[in-house]
């Protein structure tokens, strides 16, 4: 093992004490760490940051390992254990990780927990962890004897991660919108008619997303309009595509096979957010699972559903709430459901984001691969690591 | 050999002269002509109709083939082929095929003229073609003494190429849509900037398109504010992905490869339609090649071109002449790139199509696999048989 909490000169001549640049680095450990990156991309988009390791012995990658998504084993630990199966002597082994390993017990025990076990000397990440809860990671590692490196690869795995990065520092949940609209942006006809603008494949993703999400946000215009439930249940037909966006759908365990109708296990928060109160007749009222957020301002929304816990907000709309989030940039993730009609005119899915040239546009990356569900389009985007807000929104 | 022009009794008792319905064909025939249709469906969409064909000899298929796009043969040959590869003994057998045999050479020879030389005693086709040039078909196997029935899976085949049929009927181009949108329905920012909102795959795509048309069509508006050259050109980068789209944008032999900015060897004829004269410095002049369309109307436009020779024609906007032709629900095909950005404001891709409900909204259907083009998500649909056309442009 090495002196713990520091990194010393690696065999092939790294000065002791050299900063964590890039020609700091083993072209072998480069490789892992770009291992590991690459292996992070396999990983589900959601609320949680994308990770993978991988495991080095010798300059040789032994394992390489990711996280599959909530509640299953995060990237150190599968690496960990593919590097068992692989018989290797981790005694002799780096680890080299994307993110800072955590020191918590969330749905799994702690990823430092698994090193000390495994007697893994040497640990590099790419970053750290911006969550103070996981953030002492390095620490412990260092407290326990574990030599703890990062910086390797540092701006790749920021990228990776951009907005869940932001939201960890900013310590707001990660906003997840969807949307349902027409092949022009229409998410109702002039008659304000819009059931269904998609099928019901499309409407069950819908669902299953609901069932993964902490909270559920709508404004209180729809909820004028539409008095919805807000609920999760799988009352669609199951969904019947592969693609990335339907893995995620269909891999939690609360989204699997409910019968019709049927709620799923998981409920979350139903959320109104608007200075109009909350009818008493509201059909979201149906048990105390609700809250009213009385603001306009997404902020402050957010503060409020950050106080009460809340990881992950699912904004269903309507279009004034989703353009109130997306002016404020705070709108990391867009589902994109595009049902093949074509209205020409009615209710636009996004209202005025203070935007008048092309190059200030609202800009999001693909994410995954495209689906048809049904005879509906569905896509995924993440969000730009920064998008345009107007002054007056800042 | 059976009687000329007449389907005798098959050996399993349908009765003489019985009119072609479903119960008169016997369990093996149908079988082929469900394999003909499953077989035509892998071939590419565009402006000729999806075909396929089968062998039947002694109620076994021993080939299928399908149509794979223009200047390849077309399904009969394609099956008689195959047939001959498996050694079958055609003088035996029966082809089903799920459009009536052309006998007109067009960048390939008839189909009859295979037929007849395979020796082939009897044709069951679904539909008949109801282009004058290729549909005296049937008529000249039975002159040449080959039995001839038809009517099997009719209506199947109908709906497979509804579209293609209606401009058949009409004497009237096929008619493709491209639209280049944001993913809330827009084609211009406010200050009407547009360049770029796809990416350089998907305008290469485009291109590509252009090269497989007979003719481009453009708005008097769109030539006065863009003044497009509306060539076919090879100057994005070259679409990157496998999809369907891409595929049958690739695979024709004038969009292989030519370098940077090098004109495709087709060109379409490049028109403007609009009561405007086209300036003398359009860019659109400059060679032969282009047409003026002094006219609002759809209609008035699409009979000159066809008077011209045009087959296929490809609108490539503004949105005042996408929406005259979908009004009159003259968009056969719709190919939609949409770029990974969000506008809230500006042109819309779509105007008034005097629909006022959802359930009066132009309906499509998706046709083959989404594709990202780069970080553009790139989708064909085909138009629903019949699009609502408001009582006042009927």
């Amino acid at each position: 093992m090495g002196t713990a909490g520091a990194c010393p000169p690696p065999p092939e001549g790294r000065p002791a004490g050299a900063p964590a640049e890039h020609d700091a680095w083993t072209p072998a450990e480069r490789d892992a760490m770009a291992r590991a990156l690459d292996a992070a991309r396999l990983g589900p988009r959601g609320a949680n940051p994308l990770v993978g390791a991988a495991v080095l012995i010798d300059d040789e990658i032994v394992a390489v390992g990711h996280h599959r998504g909530a509640g299953t084993p995060h990237a150190e630990v599968d690496a960990i254990a593919a590097a068992r199966r692989a018989g290797a002597d981790l005694t002799r082994a780096q680890l080299l990780v994307t993110l800072e390993p955590c020191s918590h017990t969330g749905r799994t025990p702690p990823c430092t927990r698994a090193i000390l076990e495994a007697g893994i000397p040497r640990v590099i990440h790419a970053i750290d962890d911006p969550n103070p809860q996981a953030a002492t990671g390095a620490h412990a590692l260092r407290s326990a004897g574990v030599e703890v490196c990062s910086g390797l690869l540092a701006a790749e795995a920021t990228a990776l991660n951009a907005r869940w990065l932001e939201c960890a520092r900013s310590r707001r949940p990660f906003v997840t919108a969807k949307t349902a609209m027409t092949l022009d942006g229409r998410i109702a006809a002039a008659d304000s008619t819009s059931q269904w603008i998609t099928g019901p494949a499309a409407r069950a993703q819908g669902h299953a997303l609901r069932a993964r999400v902490d909270a559920i946000l709508v404004g209180s215009g729809t909820l004028a309009a539409d008095n919805p439930r807000l609920t999760a249940r799988l009352d669609g037909e199951p969904a019947a595509q592969h693609s990335a966006a339907h893995q995620e759908a269909t891999q939690q365990p609360s989204a699997q096979h409910p019968t019709a109708q049927q709620p799923t296990p998981h409920q979350p928060l139903r959320c109104v957010m608007g200075l109009r109160p909350v009818p008493a007749t509201a059909a979201l009222r149906a048990d105390d699972n609700w809250l009213h957020l009385p603001t306009r301002d997404p902020r402050q929304a957010l503060a409020t559903l950050a106080d009460r816990g809340v990881g992950h907000v699912l904004i269903e709309g309507g279009a004034t709430v989703l353009t109130s989030f997306l002016v404020a940039d705070l709108v990391d993730e867009l589902l994109v459901h595009l049902g093949p009609l074509l209205l020409g005119a009615g209710r636009s899915a996004v209202g005025d984001l203070g935007v008048s040239t092309l190059a200030d546009a609202h800009r999001f990356h693909p994410d995954g691969a495209p689906a048809l569900l049904g005879e509906d389009l569905v896509m995924r985007y993440i969000a730009a690591p920064a998008n345009p807000i107007p002054a007056d929104h800042r």
